[in-house]
């Protein structure tokens, strides 16, 4: 049995899941690509339908399609043609016929796990969500352990941000939280909060980022507001030697997760 | 004498820069948004056109009303009414009235100033143009002085791309070439050049980057080649902690410029 209609009632939920407030409203999420179907699956994230056209799927390794087809028996799955398969997202994700409609895993503050040797990033009023995407795939590269959004911050499960964040969104802890919220945590964890700040006395290179450490970083056009500074323990600069006075903010999280990193625990 | 027909045949022009082709054709480049129109005139780069809409204009700061209106006096400068005036590009950069038709400056190889202290970038095959954008902007950051694009490479003036660069693309010197041709100007110049691949013994933050230096960057999905491999003299890799197996390209370049900004010249 598959759908071959394109106007398919359960087809037209799930192309909603476009929209930010319809992944708000239902606490779920399209990913698209055999490549995130395969990393949720790994990851063990809650997977609610897997979306399948077998006839797009016959291009893929062997040993995916076989994973696929070992995952299909025991979740909820919808087979469709090509045809009606394109529908559901972006045309670069939509050649191997692979999807999959996931639950969204946030974690509320009270019960994030925070260890020793943390490195944890917050963002405030973050815009685009490739931005979003690309900071948790720096992440995962640098083994940090999750991320807070503040003030009215991007979807992280917009499929711009899942995309660029490779599904490192599925294994990295995730909480939206108002920075008073944040305060509390900080001081609960002690944990040293390091922001960037254009006008920063020291450079990001002479900090020394004492575990569990969080960096926070401000919204790509504004920066920190005074707020949210104001629970920075340290505030550094990143050296800017032409005409532009900032970096963008997913490669300036990048130069700070791996100063981070390579301060050891 | 205002344009005020969306079907006006220079306007129609104008919107076909949108497409690679015709940007290629003629040689030009349509930037829009007041910041890069400033950073255009700023930087002294060659307008062909400047493209107005006087009652948007009204919300910018005075002083950059006050350096357009200069501007307009010595350059050719076309008024359109605000609704065609939307028609010429996506809408957040529309708001305030402020486009132009730039030439583009690509520098041939044996034009291309080489000093003993320079970082250059190299990117083989660049897919997206966001990337090549923000590998600029952080070019501009790390004060390096050029990017040379080999292989297959996405156009930096892209829209997406003259975006994310913030206009350093109008300061920083660019060429296109083939990896022959890289290798006779690093042997030329006797430039070290430094490539990135997962599979390399030494860690970025252990390399020496002695100037002038070239960071060569691999296409997003593919990395560098055996072809640009053995241009470098010495690769690295970056340190790849969780589930993924690479960093976004523009994040990765961030990682290389920022370093061998630090190992001073």
């Amino acid at each position: 049995m598959r759908i071959t209609s394109r106007s398919n009632q359960r087809i037209k939920e799930i192309r909603k899941l476009q929209s930010a407030k319809e992944r708000r409203s239902s606490g779920q999420c399209l990913i698209t690509g055999p490549h995130l179907v395969v990393e949720a699956l790994q990851t063990k994230t809650p997977i609610q339908q897997l979306i399948l056209a077998p006839e797009l799927m016959a291009q893929l390794p062997q040993p995916v399609q076989e994973l696929l087809a070992e995952a299909a028996k025991g979740i909820s799955t919808l087979y469709t043609t090509p045809a009606v398969f394109e529908t559901l997202g972006s045309r670069r994700d939509m050649f191997f016929g692979t999807a999959a409609v996931i639950e969204q895993q946030w974690t509320p503050l009270e019960q994030l796990q925070v260890h020793r040797g943390d490195i944890w990033v917050a963002c405030d009023s973050l815009q685009y969500p490739a931005n979003a995407g690309t900071i948790l795939r720096t992440m995962d590269g640098a083994g940090a352990a999750g991320i807070m959004f503040t003030g009215d911050s991007t979807d992280p499960y917009d499929p711009a941000a899942i995309r660029a964040s490779q599904g490192a969104l599925f294994s990295k802890q995730h909480s939206r939280i108002d920075s008073k919220s944040l305060g509390t945590w900080i001081r609960r964890h002690d944990v040293h909060v390091v922001g960037t700040s254009p006008s920063a006395a020291g450079s990001y290179r002479e900090a020394a980022y004492p575990r569990p450490c969080l960096l926070y970083m401000g919204n790509e056009q504004r920066g920190l507001g005074p707020e949210e500074m104001a629970l920075c323990h340290e505030l550094v600069r990143i050296p800017m030697a032409g005409r532009c006075d900032s970096l963008n903010v997913a490669v300036a999280a990048g130069l700070m997760l791996y100063e981070a990193f390579h301060h050891n625990a």
